[in-house]
């Protein structure tokens, strides 16, 4: 039994099936909601309705964009020889972020996982196949987590691309640059001892 | 500078005004909404839009309602002889939840907060002396929290009701059932022993 209106109780419930949000916070959230000037819930009501409706994946890389193609796909500026193959559009954004990237990308919308019943098919990897066979590309970067599920979608994706005549790089594995390493845990530590290179 | 496209960085944007939801936050619900059964959001947006529509306050008591009267205060089955103030209609919810009284409330709104310049004519208490005057109520329990401000609104009140004939008592503070005395904080365990009372 609930001791809030139903309108209220409504939008309780709306908010607790957010991933992180429970109900304690779902209430806060709305009693926070209820006090603010109207125009906040109004305009948040207004953002969720915008999304759905213009938001959609780009049809070149499965990104997110609110156009047929994707700012990045659409800016000539961007590296046309090279692709960086990402699991999902968050990575993209963290990589664009970093600065660390030039070329387009490709995001996969998901990982291999046979456990879970996702194979090749399910994710974008037939979409990659087509965007290698019209040329133009020279270097393909795998950058899928470091998760079992990643490594294993980035050892699949390398045999496919093998045929192709192509450069095909994996993003590297180490210590976080500024971490202190009695705190990296052990099996990265592991694999930056393993891979280590001439200084 | 954004990685995102306009619409969902506008999601991002609304979501993260809300209380303790940063950008981290609000970019991880606004990727949920995004990947969630569209339903979703679009449900999230109308509990908004109807809870803006429809929860309005209480005429009586100033708690949260979607019709004119309140389910507590239309509930001829409540004690109306008997009042409890409190600061907000959270609060009320948590007596309610507790089972702990079988009156009706009045929802002040608010406290007095002279740093913040709030007075006696920012919070609901004309709406309450009324309420008295009309007559019928033999006790008010003050419920307003153990904060300064709850305090001294509480104070405030109990001079105000003095000239009314009527009960006023003010909800028990001390050490919390089931709490482990050695993590009481101090204040709460001075005021214990002070207002200790024969076994």
């Amino acid at each position: 039994m609930s001791y809030y209106p139903a309108s209220i109780r409504k939008l309780i419930a709306q908010l607790s099936r957010l991933p992180g949000i429970g109900e304690k916070t779902a209430e806060r959230l709305a009693m926070h909601l209820l006090k603010a000037p109207p125009k906040e819930a109004d305009a948040l009501a207004a953002a969720l309705v915008e999304m759905r409706e213009k938001a959609r994946l780009c049809s070149e890389c499965n990104g997110l964009s609110d156009s047929p193609l994707c700012r990045i796909c659409a800016d000539p500026g961007r590296d046309q020889t090279t692709l960086c193959v990402v699991e999902q559009p968050a990575e993209m954004v963290a990589i664009e972020r970093a600065g660390a990237f030039s070329g387009r990308y490709h995001i996969l919308q998901g990982t291999l996982s046979p456990m879970n019943g996702v194979g090749p098919e399910d994710i974008r990897i037939r979409e990659l196949m087509e965007r290698i066979r019209r040329g133009g590309i020279t270097e393909v970067v795998l950058a899928t987590g470091t998760s079992v599920e990643g490594e294993a979608t980035a050892s699949y994706l390398a045999e496919c691309l093998a045929p192709h005549n192509i450069r095909v790089t994996r993003i590297a594995s180490g210590v976080p640059i500024g971490g202190d390493l009695k705190f990296v845990d052990p099996v990265t530590l592991k694999r930056a001892m393993e891979v280590r290179h001439a200084f």
